[in-house]
């Protein structure tokens, strides 16, 4: 099966983003809003619980740390992707890099760009006007971070979770 | 917020009901498929911790168990809903019992009758039609359930998780 590491942020900013994916992301309806924090990867049952046991330890390395929203960004001209761009902290870097090591599949095609998709797949047009429209536009968003989630992938693309690792929050 | 707990069958099962969602259920998008074991209900952040505390200990007091789907059957005349039929093995009907005790909300507003939902909101001609020829099919799916799912309604009526209760397995 296909899993993958996702964060969802608060529902404030889920609402916000689902406000343009409804319109401007065609997986809108495959997965709520989420920052990916690994990238999907294949793993068959054994694999699984030795992965499900590294989430935990990395889990219970990590402290909560604030997620912050503050503008939309692109990928362009790689590719036509509009996100929320979520501040770089230090505990989100290092949370990406340790979900890369050891037993954990170490396979990172792009380099971490910590980003919410709000729109993809657009044609060049679509895409001047949305992105001209949304860069100009003041983002002031917070929540905190304290869990991942490991979901697997259907026949459909959309993702189930399958288990959620709280952070150590002493 | 309005908080959700549901249980995920096995991929298999989730991609044998999503044949039919992507058709006959227009809440296909909202939610993977699943059998809602606690129906929605309201919590603010103070109750939320009591309620994953009282989560917590139900789900370690719980053996996993099986999961098994032999039919289809329908809520009809009440709803126009079509299900696959969750065989109501007394564990299943056990934790769904633990799930309106102490501190949980109690609500509970028809009989808990186990099941996967696949199709609502027909017109009573669709009705017929997929009835008629699903109530006919033979299924044979059997999964094992070790854990359920907290989640959250979003404002397009979409789920997240919020958190993964898994069960006992000593």
């Amino acid at each position: 099966m296909k899993y993958g590491v996702a964060i969802f942020p608060s529902k404030e900013i889920q609402d916000e983003a689902n406000s343009y994916r409804m319109r401007y992301d065609p997986h809108y309806a495959l997965i709520p809003p989420h920052l990916t924090v690994k990238e999907p990867f294949e793993a068959d049952d054994d694999e699984l619980k030795t992965i499900v046991e590294e989430l935990k330890k990395v889990a219970n390395e990590t402290k909560a740390f604030p997620l912050r929203v503050l503008k939309v960004s692109s990928f362009f001209p790689v590719t036509n992707t509009i996100y929320l761009k979520v501040d770089p902290v230090n505990e989100l870097l290092a949370l990406n890099e340790r979900l890369h090591h050891g037993a954990l599949p170490k396979k990172q095609t792009f380099a971490f760009v910590p980003h919410i998709t709000i729109a993809q797949e657009l044609s060049d047009d679509e895409f001047s006007d949305v992105f001209g429209s949304l860069k100009l536009q003041e983002f002031n968003m917070e929540s905190t971070v304290d869990r991942f989630q490991l979901m697997y992938q259907l026949e459909n693309g959309a993702w189930t979770v399958y288990d959620t690792f709280t952070f150590n929050k002493e």
